[in-house]
């Protein structure tokens, strides 16, 4: 049997998300693998074996996968959104360079998914229609003054802002100073949008002005956008949440 | 009849990555509208009526799917990728908001697709693995000088960089210059891929430094992703193209 390695995007909840070659490849794999409430999202079926771990410990997760399909199994690595935004991919390749030589022979391959920040967009609008950044505000990988110095930079150049893995428990403040330090560079009545498990039963989307924006508004499954001066919210009336767009003409 | 317009995100181009919530859209319209060659991506079918417009006219094919879901028709507003990454979201949007009130009312979905850059990102491994921008340097919106002072920050800020709309007939000199402009920010060694019309039949990557890499490695189904410092690339030899991915630990 030849081994093969998927490294595949969930998307963000809903299975009318999820694209077919996706669920191709989870239909043929043999071992499933990932974060625990990812492979959860994957129904049990005979002659699948599923190998669910803790967060926090990509690294030993991608060799387990690349060692299993090393051994001739039809791996799928799962991540929620895309694999490679945040997620599993860059962890999986990284293992392959600092890993047995023979894992760069292997048969691996990304499949995409629709990533959390483009799911959430779509939710209220276009707000990420214009220049954006995506930014961790996890201070697990990286020190804290280069985030800092990242969401400065975005700000300052008017960019806008999706900011991942916004807040946990192990994390509490990091949104709160983010926010007062955005307050510095931007107006205001930026808008700030907080969406929560998009398309999930509890999805849950809060818009506030960056001058009002609570860091409780979030919480682990969060997608936090900040917008820029020139972003637009367009009232709806009647109890409907407003529409929020960047507009595609800045600065002429 | 009511009325109901969603904007629609087509994917890269491969029906394997287009959502079932997608497929489903475009199952129920009676309307499609869109530039020519996404139209031209959905098969005809009985009942379908196709409005295929040419490109740079984004403004009115909003406002006319706009008026035709307001006269009870089911309009899909397709987009290449995400309909919310430089594409036909925004449009849309800032149509209702200058447009007839009465539009702020109608049932308007977007539907988000896999996006150009994640796809493109898949097919090398996970250079998008970390902090990245997205800049379409496309100047026909925004003044030149801010794009310039745009890729400095990203670059600046060790953030990884995805070009939209990097060249076309009548910009033909911007991608270069960008590239120059890089150059005085990042090491010669930094890896760029050009990643052109990903999932179709003519698809091709080209990777290359930064040093080295020639705008003539584009046309306008590229997506250029130019890497940062930490960015790697791990060689897998046998005529193999390399892995590119960003690690997911820096500056630590």
């Amino acid at each position: 049997m030849t081994g093969r390695l998927s490294i595949l995007g969930l998307g963000p909840g809903s299975a009318a998300q999820r694209t077919p070659e996706v669920e191709a490849a989870l239909a043929e794999a043999t071992d499933l693998i990932g974060y625990l409430p990812y492979v959860e999202r994957v129904s049990p079926r005979p002659g699948l074996r599923r190998h669910a771990s803790d967060n926090r410990v990509e690294l030993d997760r991608a060799r387990h996968a690349l060692e299993l399909a090393q051994a001739g199994a039809r791996v799928a690595v799962v991540s929620g959104g895309d694999p490679g935004v945040f997620a599993m991919a860059s962890a999986v390749f990284e293992a392959v360079e600092h890993g047995d030589p023979a894992w760069r022979a292997l048969d691996i391959q990304v499949l995409p998914g629709i990533s959390a920040m483009f799911a959430a967009a779509a939710r209220v609008g276009a707000p990420l229609g214009h220049d954006f950044c995506a930014l961790s505000l996890s201070d697990n990988l990286k020190p804290w003054p280069l985030i800092e110095q990242r969401l400065a930079a975005a700000a300052g150049a008017g960019s806008v802002i999706a900011l991942y893995n916004p807040i946990s428990r192990a994390r509490p403040w990091q949104l709160g100073a983010a926010l007062d330090l955005l307050r510095q560079h931007l107006p205001g009545e930026t808008p700030v949008i907080f969406a929560t498990a998009v398309t999930r039963p509890d999805e849950r989307i809060v818009i506030a002005d960056l001058a009002e924006a609570q860091a409780t508004s979030a919480d682990m499954r969060t997608l936090v956008m900040i917008g820029t001066a020139a972003t637009r919210v367009v009232a709806r009336g009647e109890g409907a949440a407003p529409w929020v767009y960047a507009p595609r003409s800045v600065g002429s």
